[in-house]
C-alpha cells in the first residue's frame, strides 16, 4: 500500500534504549505514549475522553486493531472519518504525532469474538475462546506498533468513556511498572432514583490461598476465571476495594493514589512501561500459570521481576450497553 | 534524535494485516523480511555472508541490538561503517530497505554478558543468567522493529559466517512457521591434515522421555540445559541427523529438504512467520517449561499451536574462534 511504502522508515536509523526515559514526570522530559485500543465498536464517547486527555497529543501515538467482522468494518469507518478530521481539520495541538490503523488477519467466520450478543460473551464456556483471540490481537497490536523511542504504553479499552484528563500524567507518576486505575461503570439507580455506580472491571486481583488451591488441582491447559460462581477464586478484587465515595464530605480524605499490589489486571486501562514489553511481556493466548490474557500478561510481567500495582481510587468508567 | 524524528510515521497509515502474505514464494510475493542479529563482536565473514544474500535487498529491513560494553561499542563503529557505506556507495541492488541499530539500555557493569571468555561462557552456572539477558535482548529487537508489513523474520547471530546465498527463499519455501537449518564449524582436522567440519550448536532437539523426566522433577525455576554432561537429557540432537557427506557421491542423495519436527530450537539462523512473533511467541527470559530464550521460545510457539521444522541436511556454518 502507498501508506505502506510512506511507513518506512529512512535507510539507517540508531537509538540507543539506554536515552529513552521512562520516569515519573513524562510530560517534563517528553517522553513517548503508545497509546492502543482493540476496538470492536466505535463509541464516540470514547473518542471525545480520548480528545480530552492533556498529555501533549505531539507525544502521543494511537494505535488500533479491529475485527474483520461486519461490526468490525463499520468502526473501522466510523474510526478513520474522526481520525482524519482530527489529524488535518482540528487546531495543531490536538494533533497525535501519529495513527496506525491494523485490521485483524482472522477470518470473521471462524473468529470465536464474531456476532456474539453482551450476555453469550461473558459465559464461562466461551471465555477462553474469546480472551485467547483478544490476546493475539493485543499482542499483533502491540508488535506492529512499539517502537525503539516508545516510553511506556497506554492500553485503553474502546469502551472507556470517561478518564480524568490527565490519565497518562496521573499514572505515569507513580513510576511503577504497571499502573491500573479501577473501572467502574455509572447507571441509573432506581432505588435511589438517581445516577450512582457501580464497579466494573474484575480482572484486578490480589490472588488467594483458595484461588492457589484451585489452580493446583487443575490440568494443565485449564484455566482459572474470576468473577464465575462456579469457580469461587476468594480473590481480593480491586474493585471492592474503592473507598465509598457517597459522602461528598470525605472526598478530601480519600486518598487518589493509594496503591495495592496486584497478582492479575485487567486491560481497560492499563499503564505499561515499554520496557516491561521489550523484556518480552505479553498477553498469553494459551493458559499460563491458568491465567489467560490480560490477567495471565501481569504473571509473566512478574516472572521477568516486574510489579503491578493497582489504585483502588483513581476511577475510569466503562460504557453502560 | 533527529534519525529518531525521521522515523515518524505519517500521521495516518491503515494495514490489513490480512494482506500480509507469509508464503513459500515470499520473492514472487514480494514480502517483506525483517533480518534480526544480536551484535556482541563484528565479524566481517558475517557482513561478508549478509550482503551475498540473493533475497532482494529492497525487501530486507536490517536490525541489530548491541551490548553496551566496551566491546559492543567497538562492534557498533564497525558495524555502522559497513552500513553507511552499503547504503550510500554500494550498487542500488546491494542496499537494503532500511537498517536500525539499537542499543541494549542495560548498565554493561551489571550485564552478566559482559567481558566473559569463550570458556567461562558455557558453564552450566552462568548460562541461566546469559540466556537470560540474550533473551531479553532479542525481544527488544524484536519488538522495537517488528511492522505491520513484515511478513518473515530471519534471526541470523552475528557469528554465523556461512550460508547459501538463497537461504531466504530455501528456508521459506518450506513454507513452516518456524524453520531451522543446522548450524555447523568448520575446522581444521589435524588426524585427516584436511579442513572439516563438526556439528556446532545443540539447541535444536526432539525432546525425550528422560528429559521429560528430568523436568519433572525440578523446582519451578530450574532450567534444564542441552549439552552437558551433569545433565544427560539423551534429547535427539539435530547436530547429528546430518547425512555425513564425506563422500561426495551421495552428495545428490541427500535430500538438502528433509525435515523432522524439533521440540527446541536455537538462534543461530531461524526462520519465522512473523504471525508467530504477532501472536505473542517470543524468547522468555524466566523458565518458561524449564527453557529459556530460543529453546523456550519453540515451546511457547507450541503452545500457540505453532510447529517448528529442522532441516538436518541444510547447513549454515559458525564462526571458529
Ligand atoms: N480487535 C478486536 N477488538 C475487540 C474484539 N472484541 C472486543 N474487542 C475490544 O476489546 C476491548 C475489550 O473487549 P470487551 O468485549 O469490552 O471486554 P469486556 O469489557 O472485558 O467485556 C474493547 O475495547 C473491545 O472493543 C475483537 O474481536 N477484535
Ligand atoms: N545484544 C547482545 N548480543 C549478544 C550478547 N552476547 C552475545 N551476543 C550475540 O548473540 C548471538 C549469540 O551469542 P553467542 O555468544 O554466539 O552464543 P553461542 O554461539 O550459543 O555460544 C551472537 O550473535 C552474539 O554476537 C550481548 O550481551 N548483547
Ligand atoms: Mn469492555
Ligand atoms: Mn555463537
Amino acid at each position: 500500500s502507498p501508506a505502506g511504502a510512506m511507513l518506512q522508515p529512512p535507510p539507517v536509523a540508531r537509538y540507543n534504549l539506554n536515552n529513552v526515559t521512562t520516569t515519573a514526570r513524562p510530560l517534563e522530559n517528553r517522553e513517548n505514549i503508545l497509546l492502543l485500543t482493540p476496538m470492536a465498536r466505535f463509541n464516540p464517547a470514547y473518542w471525545d475522553n480520548l480528545l480530552r486527555l492533556s498529555y501533549p497529543h505531539e507525544l502521543i501515538t494511537l494505535g488500533f486493531i479491529l475485527p474483520r467482522t461486519r461490526e468490525g468494518n463499520l468502526a473501522t469507518r466510523e474510526l478513520q472519518k474522526r481520525i482524519a478530521h482530527v489529524q488535518t481539520q482540528a487546531p495543531e495541538r490536538d494533533r497525535f504525532k501519529s495513527v496506525v490503523v491494523l485490521r485483524e488477519d482472522l477470518d470473521p467466520a471462524l473468529s470465536p469474538l464474531a456476532s456474539q450478543d453482551e450476555r453469550e460473551r461473558h459465559q464461562l464456556a466461551r471465555q477462553k475462546a474469546r480472551r485467547a483471540a483478544m490476546a493475539k490481537a493485543r499482542n499483533a497490536l502491540l508488535v506492529s506498533t512499539l517502537g525503539p523511542s516508545t516510553s511506556w504504553v497506554l492500553w485503553l479499552d474502546a469502551d472507556v468513556v470517561e478518564t480524568p484528563p490527565a490519565l497518562i500524567q496521573d499514572l505515569a507518576r507513580h513510576d511503577k511498572p504497571i499502573v491500573v486505575p479501577n473501572c467502574f461503570q455509572r447507571f441509573y439507580n432506581a432505588r435511589t432514583q438517581a445516577m450512582d455506580e457501580r464497579p466494573y472491571d474484575f480482572n484486578n486481583w490480589i490472588d488467594s490461598d483458595a484461588a492457589r488451591e484451585l489452580a493446583s488441582a487443575m490440568g494443565p491447559d485449564d484455566v482459572l476465571f474470576e468473577g464465575y460462581a462456579e469457580m469461587a477464586t476468594y480473590r481480593t478484587l480491586m474493585a471492592y476495594l474503592a473507598k465509598d465515595d457517597d459522602n461528598d464530605d470525605d472526598e478530601g480524605e480519600r486518598d487518589l493514589h493509594e496503591e495495592v499490589l496486584l497478582d492479575g489486571v485487567g486491560g481497560a486501562a492499563l499503564l505499561v512501561k515499554a520496557d516491561v514489553h521489550r523484556d518480552g511481556a505479553m498477553f498469553p493466548a494459551f493458559p499460563f500459570y491458568h491465567l489467560l490474557e490480560t490477567e495471565g500478561f501481569a504473571k509473566m510481567a512478574k516472572r521477568l521481576g516486574w510489579e503491578a500495582v493497582g489504585l483502588p481510587n483513581y476511577k475510569v468508567y466503562h460504557y453502560n450497553e
